[in-house]
């Protein structure tokens, strides 16, 4: 039940029964749904997001119902005069109409670049049941979009190689699974997590614990007893955690000295997985022993507290350090892979996406009406009305802005683009069509009043047009730290709009 | 099923097979749960946290199953080798045993003050399925206690006046659920989000978007309008958002208005809410303005990016400030609310609890083996076997120290205590019996052999362990800022028996 309908908060509610009182339910509103800031995790920043949280959103719509239970809860709920708050003409029709069946969606699709101020979803649908949806709505683009872009960002710093996420213990609850989902979107290779790895088709990874060792220990055994029993059970899939005793004394000895037997019997070893300590400067040592053995393939998996920040750091001290132990860095480098938990499931520095959800027009006897919120922030006064969302691509084939235009506007027919600054009026960018290589439309049609149009991608496609749209990103804007910002722009037109319902409104 | 059984990391199943395969799985292990840290937010850090998570746990494990569905999905996992990595014998052994039947829990309450390094919980059962427990015990209680233990702050901040947790819309995903539950045990009165209120029994609380007011403009009508159409609806539960056009010079002076229709029909306005600017000046202005129409009870709400932070600093400003209007700060501070979202729902600052779960002991032919994991940071070096966790009451009947003890001491009879640091082998604090008003035993038997003997207190009766837990800690402790260090020492006996494995482990 909680899942359900009833996954939103209460004001969304009592401004249904408002419309419905008031006639206005069956209005058509739209809703834009933009994140105002790139995640800012403190001491360093993104400069660009990964869109998720698509599917599963739609999904949630397709399910969600004011069933008879839900009903009932409402019912239950009185005012501060005694009074039940929600009136039985109202449930009646919630209970009958409390469908996403009439709301169309567009959305920019899973897995893309999108940047701050840019509509990635426009809602449209009677008044009523689109503000229903708001909550719900924001919950679901908000924290995956957030994960996904963390996790792009640790890939980015681990060299693309192999990265697992490891997070559910320490995530918000039940929250983990789509944090995994949204994990394997942008950057992670698997996840530790097994059920929801399971559910979407991904084999869940792990290594052993340390309770292990120390289990085997507490009866007697010994450290290599509890490698050699692993070894037995999985001689294909060892990677050992190293740690439990001392590493470089007792855990990589050890776990050298198992996969000599393993690879007496015709087994090739995984790796080893270091979780405590100087990891760069145990991952040299690590490798040498590893070298020096002959295992030069074996895999060196890092974790404890990793993020984008630590993983570069620790690749830019293998790379001034490795030579003093005689060995080549960028081959260290190109064996290493990430467990990475806490820090990417939460998002750690900053654990939410400032995603809203804003009227942004209403229509009345066939005409739609421009909405707007003016701020006294002039970066918080919404864009207005219907809009597509254009990327311009340079002569270079990189993203160089994207364009908010009003829905009639054809930009890819314009000789000249006039890119209008979202906020200072004297800044205006002209790019001829010479300087442009391409101009593509964003927002695709995900569903029309209710009818799904656009089939989920499988997370494989998505990870296509994640690597596509980064592969046509500037290096600037990637920067993990201090990014260049990214230009988003708004028509002529669009910026005349705006500057004439801030005018009114001030009136 | 990416919630029940397999809401799990895959290692605990690898490892659970290695215990079922070397016959280790019916040894009896077990496991103490403890956060190493208190939550650090950056510029301020938690001196205490409130316990909380596990009620959810108890019935997550209680109906937690490897039914067909999961065994289904474990046969079809394969290893590098392309062959299944669980074995027919295992995968049938874990279909018929694998439920925690046989587990026991001795834990601290919910709602209770909990302490770094305390074992704030203890498992003891087959190491096969206690192990398989590990990971989503930790989800359970790390993410609910690092919310209850914010709300508590956030609470404290704000006087204990109403606060409402606000955090759904950009919580991670149906995490947030959990959230709420811990924010109504830790320190906020109710929660917007609808379904988990419900399912708590708390009435969900909110008040009205800008959306409605911009819908209302959009169509030509006026917020004025928009606030009599809420009036008329809802005339004994206005609480109006008055931010949408222009706080001092439309919001307020409409709400006014309205409150003003609604006095003379018989109905008692509630107050308005703040959504932006400044808080603590548009505060003093508002309540000025209300005062003055004769609305001295009307609660004025703020939100927007809330935390102990935000409104410390808003009541301090509003202290200095009020006066220069001629009003009482006090008073104002009185009719104070918070709506309180993003920045408790997530733990900004620091969204993760340290907790961990790690094994202890081990029994073997009748005898408990203790097990250490020995770290070369020492405040990681684990405390080994099983313990008692006494609390200990100074003479102002003020909490003094958390004290653990092995199982078969009895701190209660001793005429002298001696509270061992639990690193530093020269400091100990000694209480005489004229010292201690009160030794109390914080470890209730929860889970014995599956069996539920700890029934789950309901949240009111958790809130009032908490206050009573807070009423008893020092005002140093709680402190927002640069908490005081409440004292967890060790027994001697401890003490010795630590370092005894230390040793021993080293050699």
């Amino acid at each position: 039940m909680a899942e359900g309908m009833l996954f939103t908060d209460f004001y969304e509610l009592t401004m249904a029964q408002l419309y419905f009182k008031t006639g206005l339910y069956e209005k058509q509103a739209q809703f834009d749904y933009f994140f105002r800031n790139y995640p800012d995790y403190g001491s360093h920043k993104a400069g660009y997001c990964i869109n998720a949280g698509l599917e599963w959103l739609i999904e949630w719509m397709r399910t969600a119902r004011f069933g008879e239970g839900e009903i009932e809860l409402l019912r239950g709920l009185k005012g501060h005069n005694g009074q039940p708050i929600f009136k039985e003409d109202f449930l009646s029709w919630l209970g009958k109409n409390g469908t996403f069946d009439g709301i169309s969606i567009r959305a920019i699709p899973e897995g893309r670049v999108v940047h701050a101020s840019v509509p990635v979803a426009q809602v449209q649908g009677p008044l009523v049941m689109a503000q229903v949806l708001e909550s719900s709505f924001l919950n679901h683009l908000n924290y995956q979009t957030l994960i996904a872009t963390k996790a792009s960002r640790v890939r980015q710093a681990g060299c693309r190689n192999l990265t697992l996420e490891f997070g559910l213990r320490r995530g918000h609850h039940t929250g983990v699974n789509a944090g995994a989902r949204a994990a394997l979107i942008g950057g992670v290779d698997f996840s530790s997590n097994t059920g929801i790895s399971c559910a979407l088709g991904y084999p869940p990874k792990g290594t052993h614990a340390h309770s292990m060792v120390q289990a085997f220990m507490a009866l007697g055994a010994t450290e290599l007893d509890a490698f050699r029993a692993y070894s037995e059970i999985y001689p294909d899939d060892c990677l050992f955690l190293v740690d439990t005793v001392n590493t470089l004394e007792s855990g990589i000895p050890n776990a050298i000295r198992i996969f000599e037997d393993l690879r007496k019997k015709g087994h090739k070893p995984v790796g080893i997985r270091l979780d405590s300590g100087d990891l760069a400067h145990l991952c040299i040592q690590a490798a040498g022993m590893l070298n020096k053995a002959g295992f030069v393939d074996a895999t060196i998996l890092l974790s404890n507290q990793l993020d984008e920040m630590v993983i570069w750091q620790i690749i830019e001290q293998i790379k001034k350090e490795a030579s003093d132990e005689g060995l080549d860095a960028d081959s260290i480098i190109r064996r290493l892979a990430y467990g990475v938990g806490t820090r990417l499931i939460t998002s750690e520095g900053n654990s939410s996406l400032d995603g809203v959800y804003k009227l942004t027009a209403v229509k009345e006897n066939g005409r739609w009406l421009p909405a707007i919120k003016v701020s006294e922030n002039p970066t918080k006064t919404i864009n207005p009305g219907f809009k597509n969302v254009w990327r311009i691509y340079d002569s270079r084939g990189k993203a160089t802005a994207d364009l908010l235009a009003l829905l009639d506007e054809k930009p890819d027919d314009e000789d000249t683009l006039k890119l209008h600054h979202p906020t200072e009026s004297s800044t205006i960018r002209t790019l001829t069509k010479r300087q442009i290589s391409q101009i593509e439309p964003l927002l695709v049609d995900v569903l029309k009043e209710g009818k799904l149009l656009h089939e989920s991608p499988s997370i494989e496609e998505i990870r296509k047009l994640r690597d596509a749209d980064l592969d046509k990103l500037d290096e600037g804007v990637k920067r993990l730290i201090n990014p260049h910002i990214y230009h988003v722009s708004l028509t002529e037109k669009l910026w005349d709009l705006k500057q004439d319902l801030i005018r009114r409104q001030r009136s």
